[in-house]
């Protein structure tokens, strides 16, 4: 008998993983399926988050991440660095090394930045003949936490075909990312010196979810006053004893220095978030069950609910200012849950 | 009789503006009420969408936007270019000047990060003597797109109350943010020279949305190589005889220099545009009545059908593998519609 996409997937399939990913960012109904199969046997995966301005160097630093952890394992030399750090970020001494690593570039770029693409594809090349190694970019798909529902599933399906890490790029910084690196096993905001608005890169919302900084380009003007800044940041806040506190790890990606320090502190940060990261997890799960609700909801409404064109004429409505939108809400609303409108004003507006 | 909030608003009242915004960031029930009472009421103002990267001197561009529209406008010196530019912005010659302009400065600042309102809180000062300048800072509100339901309901109270032009300003360049400014009459993107990585500022999904390309801090090394990269995306696309092209504007927005070429480019835009921004209008409406239709339908779900913590044991149960979120938004839909499972599965996994 042919083995099922999800089999495959369980059994490690590199081309199973690639398929199934598609899948899910082409929204195709299989993807739900999918995941209903193999969940099951997710969950034990870290997630690493990474995300900071563009122009951070962020891909860099991944590429360098990778292939640092993909090194060949010295378990006898006990003494060896990277060993001990690998050790540290691998879920347990029982996992013999760190050979298996997934990527998922989160990407918000259309066809018309055709070249955006092109570093991931060279960064793909790169690892290409690593055994173990996916990588693989991710578009933004529709509105209201698409992009976030379709990254969780891409995690899974990573997880499933058993990465021991996962790691998540976004070049954005805005919610959505926000919320898909912060519901990561371990959150690494990359900054970078150089555009003397240290102040003004610390405005985007990131200070605080970190839990790792990444100061990179360290060799460039203004490195330090840019880990000053972070310090200043950190300062307003009160850490107690036994709280972890982010620590800031300059590195310069293109040359690989500061890597295995990165590691360290990505490992140092696995060890003592042992207590909180189920709770970590939980946010993840209701942030992706509440947005599948409510995506499930709005296709059952326009599905099932609306005749064709109908909710395309009621927007006209509201453009036209013969509606507003609040009251056009609860019309719908009102007509989806067969309960008469007042009923719904009366719950929602009160 | 007192008059109402609505009445004070729709009267032009620097505090019932103030207090209405209050009421949406607060996510009060009074506001949705409010926006029902005013929303007939709006649709006049201009929206202008100003995004782009951390560090590109937003703050500052629009700061100086707003000194050069509030110049006293010389209406008998037809040679006056910037009367020229400023009633080529204003909706109609009807208009006298752009006396009335209101500011949301969509900052994704936590409480963590206190210094970050600072930079608006100065400007603020330094318009607060204008009359008719409106400037207020709005903080990322929950998930799922509640920011941009937030603008968008802030630039409704703006509008309502007189002001001519609304400046819509984000820090980040994420997905919402990229909703929130897509939607205005014009989107405005700002970019940075210096980082030396063009090419990734580029990536950020943010080239396709605008209508303006401002290189600020033109006077920077690396300016030219930067609108370079910027024309070089320019020419991947073809723009037919007709169809507006992206112009690149160089400012220095500390100096004011390339404001009035900036103002002119804008008032270009909204005359080439006035046969599609009805559409583009509609996409507003119908991003806005989405966001809103799911959202009240979570909180239906939350109150009226779920028992309390009961979603919190749903959440429990997926984090530990006990039941997939696919099959537990499933549970809920069918629960809250009062279907049976097997409809919703039918209906939405095919």
């Amino acid at each position: 008998m042919t083995p099922t996409l999800a089999e495959r997937l369980l059994a490690g399939d590199a081309r199973a993983v690639a398929r199934a990913i598609s899948l899910i960012e082409d929204e195709d109904p299989a993807a739900a399926d999918l995941v209903r199969a193999i969940f099951s046997h997710t969950g034990r995966a870290y997630l690493i988050g990474v995300t900071g301005p563009p122009g951070a160097g962020k891909s860099t630093l991944v590429d360098k991440l990778i292939t640092y952890l993909k090194k060949p394992q010295r378990p006898h030399s006990s003494q060896s660095l990277e060993a001990e750090h690998n050790s540290a970020i691998a879920a347990s001494s029982a996992v013999p090394a760190l050979s298996s690593i997934g990527v998922i570039a989160v990407d918000p770029t259309s066809p018309f930045t055709g070249g955006a693409v092109l570093g991931d594809r060279l960064r793909m090349q790169a690892h290409a003949s690593d055994e173990g190694v996916f990588i693989r970019s991710m578009a933004t798909r529709g509105h209201l936490g698409g992009l976030a529902r379709a990254t969780g599933d891409a995690a899974l399906v990573l997880d499933a075909a058993g990465k021991e890490i996962v790691i998540i790029e976004t070049v954005g910084v805005g919610q959505d990312e926000v919320d898909i690196i912060r519901t990561a096993d371990v959150s690494i905001v990359t900054l970078v010196p150089g555009t003397g608005d240290e102040i003004q890169a610390l405005k985007a919302g990131i200070m605080e979810i970190a839990d790792i900084f990444v100061v990179n380009k360290a060799d460039r003007d203004g490195a330090e006053r840019l880990v000053s800044a972070v310090e200043a940041n950190l300062a307003l806040h009160a850490y107690p004893a036994g709280e972890w506190r982010p620590p800031i790890v300059k590195t310069v990606a293109t040359t690989g220095q500061g890597i295995p320090e990165l590691v360290a502190a990505i490992g140092q940060f696995r060890t003592h978030s042992e207590g909180t990261q189920a709770a970590r997890r939980k946010t993840r799960s209701e942030y992706r069950l509440r947005e599948l609700v409510s995506q499930r909801f709005m296709d059952h409404l326009e599905r099932q609910v609306l005749a064709a064109g109908e909710l395309g004429a009621i927007v006209d409505r509201i453009a036209a200012r013969g509606i507003d939108p609040y009251s056009a809400a609860n019309d719908l609303l009102s007509r989806a849950l067969r309960l008469p409108d007042a009923a719904i004003t009366r719950s929602l507006d009160s």
